[in-house]
């Protein structure tokens, strides 16, 4: 039995699951080493060409071992390190130093890698900026090695473990291994920023948000995460173990018992179909979706293609691709969305220009229409594979009709080239639009004449309509997808998109929340894509709806007065 | 004749009005005096004394003809630069550092004030920052008469100009006096910017965002101003002056026939009242209201009372104040807003923490609710001014209703304490609230039920509604006041009060614009508050229309795809 005693933090339920493990607190300590002055320059040399030699094999066997579980692309950030370690500016500068000064290799390391890391930190390019990261963790583990310290790398990790940290990029997020990591608390973060959103995509469970001292936690101690209650228990009782050991198993046999609605279909008990796409942001994540049993791809988000990179994708590269994508899809519905960065999402080779508030700013089909180059490549690339599969392009950010005409015919006008050209373009591209700003929700009856399809984005339509950034945790409570307004909105598209005979679907985090998809299902939509991790849940959802009944039902909702009345609405169906 | 080539440059037109006059280039070259060795360290002394004591005469004469011209309140900020010139910290130091090093006065000066000047500036202060620029602008003032220049301010300026300056604060240009300067002519700014506000509130012709450049233009070269359609001509010919000396005329003409509806009502031709109120920010606005003819006070923005200085004002002082306004107004309606800061607007002696997209933040109603001790000290100064006219309260920002019943809870309680008191509470007092962020616009037959009355709010609800920050020139294209997304909003708000027997008022850019009044009349709007500038020429629109015909034109609005149709459609009104 422990004699610490058990304390309870509370955060924000970020990914699902529940882990019973020990603490893995990531947490630099900063060690500087004193400057002395060395008997034996030459050997000191020669113990510092050891240490890199040694960095060198292990960063090597990590990169391997990445590569044969995750596949080359994860192990790329290894292949950078090995790179820096091999690059004699920054070696041969240590070495001569401690040949120079008779000083011992720590503090030549030391010295040369802080000025390495201020010049990229003062570097007017995230990129470049980013290898700062990398210098302070290759020079760390040489560091380590002279101490004669083992080396900590997350992705590395070998026993099971609960990761704490201040804070998660999602590029940590990235290199995680969920067989190792069985859960990730973090003491700052939302349910919806980048980081959570991975860690639902990478199935780790996770909190967020739970706020300050926890990296004060004991290395190693035992803990307790209930990320579906936002809970995380240090040093928990015998007791506790147990019971949530049980939850855990209990949880798991509930997977287990929805992997077995995989092939079904989605269908409400009164045979009406909803179809269950995924929403993917690299080619990696098709897998997961298909394993999910993903009827489609609803958001096929290609930012990620044109971020961590020093240069604008190619034609061919984004060609290739898409047409992947849609091969392996074999026929089903893949929605890829054009480019939207600007907002919170920065690419470090186009200087976009600072603004005061960039989720009100030039973003996605904005600056894609003010930057028509770059929009016309992807158009291009995004034409030329339509013929390998069942594609639909759609544009992000529209507001007005103007901006969706002028992006149409950009489109149109690069077909017609390419069909100049004798290159084959599919004559059933559809062509659609996100619905994320409200006025365009407000004229979905105008816009649904000329788009084929719809895709509601909640996340921006809900933070535009209650004018509450859902970053800012002042005003996250303000964030209420089940709000009557956003349902009024939600409505208004549907019923558009009906009467004209268009398709509509949403592909915001509210798609995937069970407990919304009776009030979506009512409402009209035919598509819900999420991440593909609540896939199952929502066709098992889904099976035992009746949508006769959702319809008078949602009317009901759009005449209330707030989301506290919708919820205890939502209590009435469970009883029905 | 001029031998000056004829340029014309296009801005923004800020505030109407023309002007035929002469620039006054506002721009300040650094000058750097040379470090001397002076004979006689006395002598000296002496001449920088006297050079001091010529600026206190100066600048207590301007304050003087200030306090006369302008009242109190504007001579302010002429106070704070005598108490400057009377620190003995700041004197007395350059009278030691001549006398010790013999330096000459200039140098002495130059030394002193740039190190006052970095000190005030590097604080984390605004208001203690901004005295940088007030040393730094008694410094000049010395420093020209030690070297025989004259001192140049604009607020003392009596030949007729037109001001020409990089970018103009708020401050500077409320301590313009519109009798000398005919017009203003900046670089940077937007419509909106407070500047251009503050503009339109003193009646000066504007013009803003006329690009980089215009302080290259010759002092005292001749300029035409045409603040109707944004152009700046510079050494306009011979011909051009009399053109514009005639439209300027004509517009002059123009403004004394609407000065003969100044105390007619502001009824259609079928006989339909609709209120035509003032926007104020403070007291000395309440004259210019009522000398234009505004029939009550629409929006009274007091967040002005807690700016521009070091603490908030406590509950006696805002008691003053409204009350003031009340009586001034005498019985017509007065509506005060509560405190609506956050967002653009900082208050130095609140630390509020920065957010990524502050117009989506923790601002208003927001941050009154979080704070609620401001909120109520200005809550019981409102109470109190009740009893002294016909105020009406309404709350910024509200999203939910939640808000709202919060909001109206506390005003309540408060309510109830001061009658517990003894203190005299109006019985007639109104309740509303601002409709401004589109969750609220949807749920406007929610909110019917339970406020008073509405005042739309029409330059947020456009920036959200449209998710384009108004200030971000990139994406001001997409601020479309008549777009059909946005007037369906306001038909909806003015729908749900109509049928709940609520009157419906806006108070953004939107209802002093002439061009929309038709469709504000036929949506059913009963109050329209704009900048008193604007009321007499919506007076003459409103007295114009027939209101029986405008309730189908607006619907007809209501189903157009864009703001071009809308305009179009506006078009074949005035040939109705």
């Amino acid at each position: 039995m422990s004699d610490h005693k058990t304390v309870v933090r509370q955060g924000i339920a970020a990914s699902p699951g529940y882990a019973v493990s020990r603490a893995y607190i990531l947490k630099r300590e900063p060690y500087v080493p004193e400057r002395l002055s060395v008997a034996d320059p030459a050997a000191e040399q020669e113990r510092f060409r050891e240490a890199v030699d040694f960095a060198v094999n292990e960063i090597d066997g990590i990169r391997q071992a990445m590569e044969e579980k995750l596949g080359a692309s994860k192990a790329e950030i290894f292949e950078g390190h090995l790179l820096l370690l091999r690059d004699p500016e920054l070696l041969d500068t240590v070495v001569a130093n401690i040949g120079e000064q008779r000083l011992n290799a720590e503090y030549a390391l030391l010295e040369v890698s802080r000025m390495y890391i201020e010049i990229f930190e003062g570097m007017d390019n995230e990129l470049l900026r980013a290898r700062a990261i990398d210098i302070a963790d290759v020079s760390e583990r040489v560091m380590n090695r002279l101490r004669g310290l083992p080396h900590v790398d997350v992705s590395a990790w070998t026993e099971p473990c609960v990761l704490i940290a201040e804070e998660l990029a999602p590029s940590d997020t990235a290199r995680l291994n969920p067989d190792i990591v069985k859960a990730i608390v973090s003491e700052a973060g939302s349910r919806t920023s980048h980081s959570a959103i991975m860690a639902r995509s990478l199935d780790i469970p996770a909190i967020v948000g739970a706020g300050p001292g926890l990296t004060d936690i004991p290395q190693g101690a035992e803990v307790v995460v209930d990320a579906l209650t936002g809970e995380l228990i240090v040093h928990p009782t015998e007791e506790q173990k147990r019971v949530f050991t049980e939850k855990m198993e209990r949880y798991e046999s509930r997977r287990q018992e929805l992997r077995k609605l995989k092939d079904l279909p989605s269908v409400t008990r009164d045979g009406h179909r909803v179809e269950l796409a995924a929403n993917i942001g690299k080619l990696e994540d098709l897998e997961k979706a298909l394993d999910n049993g993903a009827e489609g791809i609803g958001l096929f988000r290609t930012e990620f293609l044109y971020m961590d990179r020093s240069s604008m994708p190619g034609e061919d590269e984004q060609f290739g691709i898409y047409k992947h994508a849609l091969q392996r899809m074999e026929g089903k519905p893949v929605v890829i969305r054009t480019l939207d960065i600007g907002g919170d999402k920065e690419l470090p080779y186009m200087s976009l220009p600072k603004e005061s508030n960039p989720f009100l700013g030039q973003r996605a089909i904005r600056l894609c229409l003010a930057r028509d180059d770059l929009f016309r490549t992807q158009l291009r690339a995004l034409l030329r594979a339509s013929a390998f599969g069942n594609l639909k392009i759609m544009f992000p950010m529209i507001a007005v009709l103007e901006e969706w005409r002028q992006a149409k015919a950009i489109l149109l006008e690069e077909k017609a080239r390419l069909i100049g050209q004798g290159v084959e373009v599919s004559e059933e591209l559809e062509l659609g639009m996100m619905v994320e700003v409200p006025a365009a929700a407000l004229l979905a009856d105008q816009f649904a004449r000329e788009v084929d399809f719809f895709s509601i984005g909640t996340n921006d339509l809900i933070q535009y309509t209650m004018a509450a950034d859902r970053m800012n945790e002042a005003v996250s409570g303000l964030y209420q997808p089940c709000h009557p307004a956003i349902l009024r909105l939600i409505g208004m598209v549907a019923e558009a998109a009906g009467r004209h005979g268009k398709w509509v679907g949403m592909c915001g985090e509210m798609a995937g929340d069970a407990k919304a998809i009776p009030l979506l299902v009512g409402l009209g939509l035919h598509e819900l894509s999420m991440s593909a991790a609540s896939i199952l849940a929502a066709r098992e959802a889904v099976r035992g709806l009746n949508r006769e009944e959702l319809v008078p039902f949602a009317k009901q909702a759009l005449s209330m007065g707030s989301q506290a009345e919708v919820e205890a609405h939502l209590q009435t169906l469970h009883r029905l």
